[in-house]
């Protein structure tokens, strides 16, 4: 019980900080796999079952643009961070660095 | 409409947060008022709406002890967090310090 409560409640701790490093990391252009690919060697991991309904949600709010473009004989979809998306990021990262400096003084 | 959509990236990014604060500030007792206070005062402002839900669904998930005592003649309620609290918290640190740690990297 303790152990799913444990999963349930870092999920809800890495579900707002998922949204920063997508749009953080698209500030270059990526396609799914080479983005997933990225955030997992910065130590990042997540499964395609999260990160493709997720790129769909930031783009459908007008966060990220995207295109579909031929690369090594495959249409394959690029994504990139719009400039609303850009304004929302640096916003995320200033309640994000103010949470992690209260918090560091209370733990 | 972006200012809505940051406002609720926001409360996602905190609601993690705001567990791993209120069990931390619970390794010493306090009853809803002084730890509202205390965490105030630490830079972490949480409306009593949010709070006091909070605080009951932690002592339902077995993380918390409460007791009713008069102080001050009131009677408060008080409360600690419990040894399944503690290796909880340990657990949701041990979390947090990686996404930290990923997010630095990224951004």
């Amino acid at each position: 019980m303790t152990d799913e409560l444990i999963e349930k409640m870092c999920m809800e701790l890495r579900r707002g900080t998922l949204t920063i490093a997508v749009l953080a990391q698209l500030r270059s252009e990526h396609y799914g796999y080479t983005l997933r690919q990225a955030l997992a060697e910065l130590g990042l991991v997540i499964d395609e079952g999260t990160l493709y309904p997720l790129l769909r949600r930031l783009e459908s709010q007008g966060l990220l643009t995207s295109e579909w473009r031929e690369e090594d004989k495959r249409e394959k979809r690029f994504y990139k961070i719009s400039s609303e998306g850009r304004r929302v990021l640096s916003q995320l990262l200033d309640e994000w660095r103010e949470l992690n400096a209260s918090l560091n003084r209370i733990v």
